[in-house]
Formats: C-alpha cells, structure tokens, sequence
C-alpha cells in the first residue's frame, strides 16, 4: 500500500472521542474525501493484523486470523454541507461540528477498534466508504458492492451510523424524483400571453403542505414516512415568464412498501405533472429475528427500534449479509447546523463493541 | 477607431431585412454583445457623414451636420437567451429567430439610415447599446448616460423597440424583488424535526396566483399592469429540509406609479416575508403632448397607444429628452421562442423614418 507516506497520519492511540474531534476538523463533504480516505489509509497501512484495499475514497481493512464467524462494521467518511459548524468544538461533554454525530463519531470507534483488536474473537472487516449523503449511485459501498463484493462478505454487519446507542432494526427506503410544472414563455411585460410554470407549481406545493405521513407497524417496529420538496429551481432571466419549475422531492418510505410501490404512490399523488424518478433505494425490514443480530442486540443491551433514515443496511440486506444501525450519537441531530455527540457515548460504544468482539 | 480591421463587417447595401437576418445570426445574448459590437463598429466607421465613440459594447454615431434639431435613434443590441431559435430563418414573407422582432430588425433599420442619410434635414445621433434584457444596472445605455450624457442629448429620440409600427407613448416600469421563505434545516428521513422553507414558499405562490391585475388609465392610454415569479430556488441536498426558499418576482407597473409606490405596494403584497428590492426602474408617462413626440407621430402615423413593457424611454426622460417607441415587430411576440418579424415591416419602417429625416 504504497503512496501514503506523505498523508496526515491519524493517531490511533487517542481516546475515541478525541479521535472523533480530529475527524470532524477533516472537512469531507460528499465529493471531497480524499484527503480523510488518504489519512485513514495511511493511519491503517501501519497495522500489521490489516490487510488493506482500496477502491477510489472507500477503504476495506480486514483480519484473517481464520476465524469461524466474521463480521463487517462499516461507516461512510462523507457528511452533509458544512453550515458554519467547523471546526470541531468540545463544550460541557459534547462533541459539537459538522459531522460529528452522523457520523465520524462511528468512524473514530471503528478506527478504535481496529487499532487495539489484534486478537479478535471473530474476522473483522473494517468499512470505510464515500458519498453516503448523495444520490444512491454514487455511494461508496455500493461502489464496493459491485466491484468487489468479496470484500464486504461477513456472517453480521453492523452500521455505526448514529442510533443514540440502541439497536434499531431496518431501515426506510428512499425515493427522489423531479415533479416537473410547465407552462409557456412570454415577456413578463405582457404576461397574459404566456403560463407562468413557478405559478404552476404552486400546486405541487399545494400536495405537499396537505400530505398526512403514513405510520405503520412492521415486523413489530413502528417507522414513519415522509415526503418533501427538497429543491425547487425554476426561471429563465429576469424578464421572461418562464415555461419549466422542476420541484424535487424525497419521499421516505416504509419497509412495508417495495420500490415499485413507492414509485407508484408519488407518480399517483403528482399524476398531473410530468415525474422523473431519478433516485430510488428499498428499504429494509427489521430482520431482527436473525442469529447475528439477536446475538448483538442482546450483548449492546436495550430495546431495538425502527430506523427511520435509510442506511446501507438496505445494501447489506441485498448482498445477503444480515444487518443492523448501532452507533453514538442522536439521529434527531444529523444534518442539523447544531449537530453534536455526547463524549461519553462514544467511549461507550467503543467499549461495548470491544467486549462483544473479544468474548 | 483603429482595432476594427479584423472585425466582421456587415454589408449596409444590403436590403434593411436582409441586414436584420444577418444580424440574428449574430448571437448577442446579454453580456455577449462583443462579436456584434465589433462588427457594427468596423461598420460605421468607415463612414465619412459619422463620428463614432464606443465604451464597452456600447457605441454612438453622430452626424456633425451643424442642423437646428437633432433626433437621437436608439436601440439594444442584445437579446434574451436562445431557445431553439436560431440560426435565422425567413419564411412566408417573415423573418424567424432569436432577437429577430427583439430588436434586430430595429437595429438594422438603424444601421440602413446611418449609411443611407448622408445629408439628413436634421442631425442624428445612432445608439447602439448592449445590456439591455438584464438587470438594469448592467444597461449599457444607463452607462453611456453616466460615462457621456452629452452623446446623449437631442431634441427628441427614437426607441425603434418592436410596436409594430405604431407610435407607442410612455412605459411602464419594473421592478424585481427577492421574497425570501425561511424554515429550519433536519435530515429528511426526519422531517418533522424541520421545517420546510419551499413548502413555506407555496404561500408566496398563492399570493401569486390571487394576483389581479390594474389597468389604469394614463394621460389617455390604457396601461397594464403584472405581477409574476420570473424565478425560484430552494435546497441544500437532496436529504436536507431547505430553510431557505428565495422567489424573484417582476412587478411591471403603470406610470401613475412612482417607484417608491411600486416598493410600497410590493412589501404590502409580501408582508409576511424578507423582500429584498434587487433592480428597479421608474415608468415614463406618455409624453405625446410635446412638439417633437407629435410632429414624430403625425408622420408616422396611426393611433398612438401604451407602451407595456418597460423600455428606455424612461431613461431618456430622466435626461431630459422626450422620447417615444416606434419599430418593426410585433411586442407580443418578443421573447417568445416563436418570434418572428415581417420583412415588409423592416423596409416600410426604414422608408417611412428616412422620408421624415430629409422631409
């Protein structure tokens, strides 16, 4: 693993925590991990009881003492667009900073581990992967998949994104599409001769302020939908009375419902209007039921709950490897300007994991 | 005016339509007017009846004839942006094309005159101006007004904007505002934790949509008044509740209106919202009472009617020089990616104005 000699090198014998500050001041919006996939690298290069592979900005590192079970732990190194909240800052026993709970918190522990676990009861594969928080196509893990779905074979994974530190079971899916209003160009000066489209689109937004959200019980956890503008853009110069509003939305679907009727329920709410699916991924069922995951959740203690987000467990459920969320920090704070995670969970979380992979 | 030797020239013997499918050929979208300026340049001058100044993509050409009055001619050089609409076409007697009634055809009724009228009963001045479709800062004949008011200065000017050939009294003026929608950032698998500002937006829509537009009568014209959205944009990522949503209005207002009752009006519309004035230009009442606007009139003859869409008229009346709109095209079609302009339109407007400067 030539090539890394001149990356920062990440200590690995800090304290977790600590570990999560230094990550959270390595700035890796998605699109732009290189220099954090480089140190990490660079940081695991060193372990003899790794070997390591890369593939672009995601990294697999893995034991292979030939142990009977092997299990996968994996996080993304990307977070959503700084928002005034860099550099990491510690106050009253928090990690506050752009990324900090969702989620290089998990990271630093998967770090942690991999630093002090030479001799784990089970194969380890270690996962760090890029572009989690942009459309589907580009992430990391899926990169992964297809290239190299070897490296990512386990008996269990576990996700470190944050779960407040409880199990939780499945995950919603995720749908983007563009609800397209059009309308037709005119000079603004003389409006009446043209169909303002932005006007049109005021009855996409219409359905989106009168859309109830859908709660339903799924193999015993209660999840809940959601669908929402997430962009709109629309206009030609200032003077023109423009003939396209393209509104994006994202609706988050229960694992109730698979793909194909996701995208029927939105091509239905929208049916006037032109929608383009333009970034789909299935949710998964709780799947709690399973050895590998009982056997985990019974060893981190607490009652398993719904995931709301989606998270690549949906990924994992694909290639056939049983998986779950588990990590420090609130889910409620990700991608919030005041995102942070408590210090102590993420020692805790570290120490938890630790026990359960040396028992 | 050296520099010009190299520049595309325009052959000026050709037919006023002829010279105008040329000149849509030229794109000049706004803020890409060199190639035309240069070619209108290397032009005119090499007419020994002109003296030419240019600053920027801006130029004038005057007659130093030493006449009682003198008539100022002027017309934009730009268009709105290209839709599908070009190269130039000329079918069923019309020309077709971006900018071909918006005003090339205006434009090459002027260059025509500049070559033909070489002993005009009264002196010209010919503006040629770019920037004229944007925002009203960047117009090239308010800069020209700044930089050199007396290349500027008349007894009466001419706006060859399309009015299809009849004299058009007056504009009204414009004004573009950013009404702003805020919310409060969550990751969208949460939504609830947010709140959604393009969802917020749909309020200023229905505002919009409610709208009714005046149509007040001005010194004896009928004007017509608009409210729009010219455009709108919201959204962080494509998992992120926006907390912002900014839409950009265009209220086109009735000369009865001072700019700062149009501001009024419009804050009052938006109450509810951060309105932010980002351009605006005052109206010209009709002005048709005044000696030069009337002897103009009479010879063009027609019913004189309202001027709808803001144009530089108002401008010249801030400088103190009546002003009317008269041109080939109809102003219906400008900024329609169907515009169009009757050829016989070009060469009758052309007769008509070189038999009133040398009557």
């Amino acid at each position: 693993m030539p090539g890394y000699a001149a990356a920062v090198k990440l200590d690995l014998c800090l304290d977790a925590a600590e570990l999560a500050a230094r990550l959270v001041d390595m700035r890796s919006v998605s699109g732009e991990e290189t220099e954090l996939a480089d140190a990490i690298a660079a940081s695991l290069a060193g372990l003899p009881q790794l070997d390591l592979h890369r593939r672009g900005n995601a990294l697999v590192a893995r034991t292979q003492l030939g142990r009977a079970q092997r299990v996968v732990l994996a996080g993304h190194i990307d977070t959503v667009p700084v928002a005034g909240n860099l550099p990491a800052r510690i106050e009253d026993g928090m990690l506050h900073g752009c990324g900090s709970c969702d989620m290089k918190a998990g990271v630093a522990v998967q770090l942690r581990l991999a630093a002090r676990l030479t001799e784990p009861s089970m194969d380890i594969s270690y996962v760090f992967y890029d572009c989690e928080e942009v459309a589907s196509e580009r992430n990391g893990l899926l990169r992964l998949s297809r290239l190299c779905p070897e490296l990512l074979t386990g008996d269990f994974a576990v996700l470190l994104e944050p779960t407040g530190g409880v199990v939780e079971g499945g995950c919603q899916g995720t749908l983007r599409a563009e609800i397209v209003a059009t309308g037709a160009r005119a000079h603004s000066a003389r409006s009446w001769m043209g169909r303002n489209a932005i006007h049109e689109a005021g009855s996409i937004l219409d359905l989106l302020r009168r859309y109830q959200a859908r709660r339903p019980e799924v193999d015993g956890l209660i999840y809940h939908e959601g669908l929402n503008a997430v962009g709109i853009t629309g206009g030609v110069a200032g003077n023109v009375i423009p003939d396209e509003c393209v509104v994006t939305v994202n609706f988050r679907f229960a694992p109730d419902r698979s793909t194909e009727q996701a995208t029927a329920y939105v091509r239905e709410m929208f049916s006037g209007f032109e929608v383009r699916i333009t970034d789909i991924a299935g949710g998964a069922r709780p799947g709690l039921a399973g050895a590998g995951a009982a056997s985990f959740a019974a060893a981190m203690g607490g009652t398993p709950r719904a995931k709301l987000g989606w998270t690549d467990v949906a990924r994992f459920d694909a290639l056939g490897v049983p998986a779950v969320n588990y990590g420090p920090g609130d889910p409620l704070l990700a991608h919030t300007p005041g995102e942070k995670v408590e210090l102590a969970a993420i020692r805790a979380c570290e120490e938890r994991m630790a026990a359960w992979l040396t028992a």
